[in-house]
């Protein structure tokens, strides 16, 4: 079934949706998408539309039959992270995506080597737009700007801090709204860079058996997240009615 | 630091080794491995060399300064899914290694469209290879022939069975040394396929809040098992001790 990523689907409660350029192009011609198909609206805010189309020459226009709005994945969980080299940033990304992390921000560390450029930003938000609509995933990704160490340590306001390092602990459930993960470069972290989180409250966690590279450790470390957060839920709604 | 796979150590406790072939070459022309320099040595079965280089025309003698041995990590979790389509067998292979799956096993389902070939296990032994160097991975990630969904079911022996479907449960942590997680292909598990596995006595687990491609479920699904496993077994030891 063809998804569409639709950022402005007016609110005024219309049955109908007309679609116009790129998207349309792309499913009319492409995707071949046909007269009485059913195909499926995103606009990455949390609203998902079921349709059925009615391509018309350039156009698609689109019935709607069904409108679902889905809560946000919780805990919200930012990935800050240095920038892998080359096509790895966008496997970073993409993975992202997937697993249902918040948002990720290139950080810059002591020993990261790649500055992620402006222009890559564009191809990035492609990429992350795609795997939203084959995921299916109500809430976009934010891509944030770039930032270093220190402001990401220090302006995380009530978010929890999580600091992976290859020597922590496992990973301990807070029942926090907000988790920021923060993973290091090929080369590591330095001790005081470690040191300066931890003095910021941060868990020092580790996410893995092997020293994992920054597009695996990424997904792993919000997959983490999320489950520990998650049963820890469950368990507290356990003991509450039991 | 340099890190030569040699999958036969000699075992008669020298403190000298000699690498020969492509791995003497690739150290010594590629990496540039000089005199003197520190090399790491794996030979993928939970020994690890820590060495001094000392290249000799086309040969690299090694000179030991500490053997360590591993244990394997565990519990042994063994991912039997679906093919990725294209470079994307490359991607879960590769992940795979660094998240510390004891092995993978290219799964055939009802839906599945990609038959894994032959002729390409040697790419992605390399690929492993590769992956376990830049991991640090004591121990080898074991590629397994091909095998249907059926007998994977049947053939699990003690392991406990997890199959992942996105309306499964949070997966319990059981404490069982072997865990066999199946993953489906884009299409899905059929309903039939679903309820084969549960007759099996499968947990029916979901691995995060999206639906997943094959090569981001299945290190999803290693990290979460062994995240839990890990979690239950520290609380085992807490409660024992208390």
């Amino acid at each position: 079934m063809h998804v569409l990523l639709i950022p402005d689907i007016p609110t005024d409660n219309a049955d109908r949706l007309l679609v116009e350029g790129d998207e349309a192009r792309h499913a009319i011609r492409v995707k071949r998408v046909r007269r009485g198909e059913q195909v499926v609206v995103l606009d990455g805010k949390g609203t998902l539309l079921r349709c059925l189309a009615e391509p018309a020459g350039r156009d698609l226009e689109l019935v709607i039959q069904e409108t679902e709005h889905a809560e946000p994945v919780r805990p919200a969980v930012h990935v800050c992270s240095a920038t892998p080299k080359g096509a790895r940033v966008e496997q970073l990304v993409d993975s992202l995506v997937q697993v249902g992390a918040a948002s990720w921000t290139p950080m810059l560390t002591k020993l990261g080597v790649v500055d992620p450029r402006e222009n890559k930003l564009d191809r990035l938000q492609r990429i992350a737009s795609e795997a939203l609509k084959q995921a299916r995933r109500p809430y976009a990704m934010e891509l944030r700007p770039k930032s270093p160490l220190g402001d990401v340590i220090s302006g995380g306001g009530d978010a929890e801090l999580v600091i992976a390092h290859s020597g922590g602990s496992e990973y301990r459930a807070s029942g926090a709204p907000e988790i920021r993960v923060l993973i290091g470069p090929e080369g590591g972290f330095l001790p005081e860079e470690i040191d300066a989180a931890a003095r910021a409250g941060a868990q020092i966690v580790t996410f893995g058996p092997h020293t994992m590279r920054i597009e695996a450790a990424g997904p792993a470390a919000v997959t983490t997240v999320l489950a520990a957060e998650r049963c820890n839920d469950n368990n507290s709604h356990r003991e509450n009615t039991a």
